[in-house]
């Protein structure tokens, strides 16, 4: 009898912590903006929550995979699969489904290069989303443009921003900033996800900004993995970056320089990248500062007063050092070799360089930290 | 006695039967050429077959969807599902996947917009592939370009083909081809499967074809799926055409004369495109000759002498009429309103018009039609 009467109880408080946790989930779904053309789900709500819907009627197990937490979904006397994740942060996230096993896309989504791979992509709507939304104003062109690489011996393909105006006053000439991935991505991130170009014909509409050409090329470095087993002493291991500096300093910049308007000096010529790009930034500029006069570094590590002392020429080139993360990702710090990025940039600030460090507010190592991260870097771009 | 012989006899027809046709596959499968960055599958032998595998551990039931067809994969014993389809024709073809009742996209191809939907492509190696393959020739820019449309009161997307060396001789101009997609397509289109831009680049290489700029829009029709039930009388509806015609002649057209360098008159403006694209052209050109003056519809109908004698200007401005078809469209041909393709081309020739009429040879309504008739029909244009 006592044991009935536990038992009771604890069905109780179970079916009412079932529908405690059912009820925070608040109805106002609506499709991602990235949805495929006619798409009703994904669906997005007002919580961050996804929704993810696919018909499987044979299936036996669906689950949403997202930000690394699988959820289950449930199925219908239809044969259809619907279930939603936890809340997540503002921005734009891969994901994926696992049917029965199988990890696919979500045929509801457009796909986006992450993770190694073509997958499922979704946007959380940001409260600043306004920063990089398509709007009524004059628009830049992104291109696609295929090219040989003697250094690589085989043709590559880059992506190249050009600010509103460009075709028409072909007299102009402009800076350009070198701008690269992540580990995992490639050429196509900054533009697609990235909204590189949306975020620079915002800022150029509104008089933020200067207009600069944009450099979008892959940066995908061929031992990007981790060897097995222990870490080694030191990782990534001592050149890792020589041959992605060598394509940029004998092929794309050249090509760059000879085929468009640009303004062909180290004065005129930014580099910045997020993550592995960061960490590219930060290896090629400090053993090339003869080439760039501005740096930017995303959730990539940070430069230290120790590397400047290292290159002199850094110091006396760079007008221009910023470094910024998403805030979550400073909450779990993984400190690269270079120290604490905030320490390291207000060392250097006072050192007298022009340094900046920002910090994306409640977002962790994702895009929208780098999409404001480019916001807030490019409007300190060539200033003079 | 005599059943068992039957059922023995039986059993051994079938068994040989499956060999038989187990033996018609050749083993000398290889990657697609458009797998995602380091997929081994899927895979297409020499017979044009395709293999495609998933691990999906917990399924029970994997198919394979091409060309219209289902096959069962086979899973092995760590629940990784292969199978391949019969032989398919050369050129690229839209597929998927079935994961116990699931239409995914294949998480190892890359993906391509066909069918209403982003989805998994193939291509089945060609014998004449080296006119869309990638070269070391001088290469053309593939621009993305949003704007805003006053008709349709709302921002779009086009794509744009700019010759090679157009961002170099900044005092040139050249003619432009409006290039429509087909239906349940878009303007991702002919640049990704269609390989416009590497067609143009190696004809021109070649000295082949003369260069001009390419605009690829969005025609998608909003009454593009046929009323359910019974065919209507008139199919597609009167004015269906008249939406995207006011859009390319009142926005596209005046948005791309006067931001890129084109020769602005109608002498130097032609319109193609395929199936639902062709019929827009033929739609629109016919009711606006006074707008071009080159015309080409790839396995999208065609024009009759009777279409020219009620639009005559048609005879007067139209310099270069040309249609074409896959080989396997016209075994079974779907006549449009307007008669026999090829005899109407034969008809108008001997009236005094310049027509062209092309097969493309072992092809049915698919890219490789398409790319080939680009090919045939790019060399054409624009001759004075």
């Amino acid at each position: 009898m006592k044991n009935l009467f536990v038992l009771t109880l604890l069905l109780m408080i179970f079916g009412s912590l079932c529908r405690a946790q059912h009820q925070t989930v608040i109805e106002d779904f609506k499709p991602s903006s990235v949805n495929q053309p006619g798409k009703e789900y994904p669906q997005v709500n007002s919580e961050g929550r996804v929704r993810v819907q696919i018909s499987a009627p044979e299936a036996h197990k669906v689950l949403l995979d997202i930000s690394a937490v699988k959820y289950d979904l449930v199925k219908d006397e239809k044969g259809v699969w619907t279930g939603e994740s936890a809340p997540q942060d503002e921005g734009f996230h891969y994901y994926q489904l696992w049917v029965d096993g199988a990890a696919v896309p979500d045929p509801g989504s457009l796909y986006f290069y992450g993770a190694s791979r073509w997958g499922s992509g979704i946007e959380i709507p940001a409260k600043d989303q306004d920063f990089y939304a398509l709007k009524n104003v004059p628009h830049g062109q992104v291109i696609e443009l295929p090219y040989f690489s003697k250094t690589n011996n085989s043709m590559r393909r880059c992506f190249i921003y050009t600010p509103p105006g460009y075709d028409k006053d072909t007299k102009k000439r402009y800076p350009v900033l070198y701008l690269q991935h992540g580990g995992g991505e490639n050429e196509t991130c900054w533009s697609a996800q990235g909204k590189a170009g949306l975020i620079m014909d915002n800022l150029i509409a509104e008089g933020k900004a200067k207009p600069f050409i944009i450099v979008m090329d892959n940066g995908t470095w061929s031992m990007a993995r981790r060897p097995a087993g222990e870490r080694p002493a030191e990782w990534p291991p001592k050149g890792w970056a020589d041959g992605f500096a060598k394509t940029l300093l004998e092929d794309i910049i050249p090509m760059i320089d000879a085929n468009y308007r640009t303004l062909a000096d180290p004065k005129n010529r930014a580099m910045a990248g997020l993550s592995m790009g960061g960490m590219q930034t930060r290896a090629i500029t400090l053993a090339h500062p003869e080439v760039f006069s501005h740096v930017g570094m995303f959730s990539g590590g940070s430069i230290s007063p120790e590397d400047v002392e290292k290159a002199p020429d850094f110091k006396k080139n760079v007008k221009l050092l910023f470094i910024s993360y998403g805030s979550r990702e400073l909450e779990n710090p993984r400190r690269g070799n270079s120290g604490d990025p905030k320490e390291n940039t207000a060392k250097l600030k006072e050192a007298g360089m022009n340094t900046h460090f920002y910090v994306s507010p409640q977002t962790a190592h994702e895009w929208q930290s780098w999409r404001r991260s480019l916001c807030q870097f490019a409007p300190l771009l060539f200033k003079k």
